[in-house]
């Protein structure tokens, strides 16, 4: 998508050197636009862990260009086959949340096995790297493609009015390849001509949504309003929210939803005013193995700092102010759980489905 | 309560001059703690507007001086009736949501009408605003005690295990004029030896979670964790929420509660987990004019800015940090509205009652 009118993905070879990976440094949008380079894999544990990348798409296809990274430092390993593995298991530990980060690296792993000497599993490294890049974005257009076909119900039942639609936290190209999962719909319904208005929450702690989603809605000229994270309920009473789309780091198979802290407020408000509450997901993110989320997923706390400091710009710097008083304790879980009876539906790169079971199992079987 | 260990109330009259009225200027807390003087109305209807005081209750009492200023003033005017007229007019206008503001208005005006002179006016008027804070104490004093009755219960229940409770922005004392309205049962609780702990949601955008009842609290020494508005749902998801106590600027016959915008979504998780969920008030803030919160409650919306900026310290100061692209509009909406199904009860000066017209009219049948 686009960035000052042209257009990037978030994760690419460098085209002088293909042993260096570049990111958009995330840390820093909406205020600086700075590119991340990856050197190696310590730099790509760093990116995962203190969230130059996020999202939990962007984060398995840059644990996969880790792989890679890996692959080529076994080069001056004695012990290839460990040293990739042990990269391996410091990349999966970066983020215990995301689902796909685990997948991404197995993907990696099963494919460089194939390889016989070093310089085979590298080039098979960076194949798989790219093609799980590849995927991705073909992912998140069809859930676009599909979620669109939502937005124009709407559009049509509204006769054409604004539809405007709620989303948490940046489930957009930014936490992808392109496109983005959350806002891939959005993007799509833009380019067929429809109407929209998203509003976005903040998404405190580290207001993913006021510094990503935003960025990125503005960057591609649709039309937006930044919210606090309290916000939507009220929104929801009044018939200002037609439609809210969410993304998700981890789906249990019965279609409990473990996204973003305060998305389950949401879904709560979005069921009390019978609003449509979709969740747009790759189906890398889907966890059969479990089912009940709530009891099943864990959920990690991160630093108190982030609770207790809000970083923005001020003086054209980028700075974080303390918002209490400097010995009040703060608690900061990253995720909770929406449970299944309140998510209307999943929109898949395989078509939508309901957040169920059965839904789950019709159209990927082979989950299960 | 408790500032540095010296014992204070929100307002007071000049030791020296009774013709100045005092309040702490709640903009900067807990950052600085710096002394607002009200010499004359307009300082009176700055100090409201701009929200160097807040909260129903200490808004009230405030407005309830700016009366008595405008009495004064009187002095040097040539109808004093009409100006007493104009400047409660404006003083009305300075806070749409807050009904006791207009309540303590109305009182004032009906009691300065019994004197004749210009002097006996102004005697009565600064009578009346004493009394007018006088009998706040008392019945923060007694939601407190009646509240009290509740956390013992939980208490009780849990074989003297610490009693978590949330909280949302603050109806803490610095919202009247002491012991608060939602906190009142808190420092009860305390006083009475009771193990609580309090998890304080940050109330975002202007944050009086975080600056005013996490001080309060920590002035105060009861255990206490700052939380984003987000976390309250995870919270309850997962037992570690005993109780929700909140405070209300406005409360409908039928027992809907207008409140800081986010309430609701607190409200509607305490239900899906089985939590009581109380409203602390005093009876001024009910509202029996009308029914229907929801269709019926004019909700304030404020500056974009106070979304879009966020105020904090920064190297020592106070500044504000921009946390989005700089033509991202946002909108503030500063209240929403919790249906009456969703309120376990009203913690009143009188006793707990539903969120019923049946409940209302049983501890306040003079309001029908």
């Amino acid at each position: 998508m686009l960035i000052n009118g042209k257009h990037y993905q978030t994760i690419w070879l460098n085209e002088e050197n293909n042993q260096i990976i570049q990111v958009f440094d995330q840390r820093f949008f909406p205020h600086k636009i700075e590119i991340f380079d990856i050197k190696n894999t310590d730099d790509a544990i760093f990116a995962i862990k203190e969230m130059v990348v996020r999202g939990a798409p962007l984060i398995g296809v840059t644990a996969a260009y880790g792989i890679y990274l890996a692959s080529l430092e076994t080069q001056v390993r004695s012990n290839p086959d460990k040293y990739i593995e042990e990269v391996a298991q410091k990349l999966a530990q970066t983020r215990p949340t995301a689902v796909n980060l685990v997948w991404a690296i197995k993907q990696m792993l099963t494919a460089i096995n194939q390889g016989e000497s070093v310089e085979q599993k590298i080039n098979i490294a960076l194949e798989k790297a790219n093609d799980i890049k590849q995927e991705d974005i073909e992912i998140c257009f069809k859930i676009g493609e599909y979620g669109l076909s939502l937005i124009k119900k709407i559009a049509e039942a509204k006769h054409g009015e604004t539809v405007n639609i709620l989303t948490h936290c940046n489930a957009g190209w930014l936490a992808t390849i392109d496109w983005g999962t959350a806002t891939s719909p959005m993007y799509q319904a833009q380019q067929a001509g429809i109407d929209i208005h998203v509003w976005v929450d903040e998404t405190r702690p580290r207001n993913q949504g006021a510094n990503l989603t935003a960025f990125e809605l503005n960057q591609q000229g649709i039309p937006h309003t930044l919210i606090t994270d309290n916000t939507g309920g009220h929104l929801m009473q009044h018939g200002m929210v037609d439609l809210v789309i969410v993304g998700t780091d981890r789906t249990t198979r019965n279609g409990d939803v473990a996204n973003k802290i305060g998305t389950y407020l949401k879904a709560l408000a979005a069921y009390d005013n019978n609003i449509p509450f979709y969740v747009a997901l790759p189906s890398s993110t889907l966890d059969c193995s479990i089912a009940d989320g709530i009891t099943e997923i864990s959920i990690e706390t991160r630093d108190q700092n982030e609770v207790k400091y809000i970083q923005g710009k001020v003086d054209g710097e980028i700075k974080s102010v303390l918002i209490c008083p400097e010995t009040t304790p703060a608690m900061n879980y990253g995720f909770d759980v929406t449970p299944a009876k309140y998510v209307t539906g999943l929109i898949t790169e395989r078509g939508i489905c309901d957040a169920s079971e059965e839904g789950i199992r019709s159209l990927f079987p082979e989950k299960f």
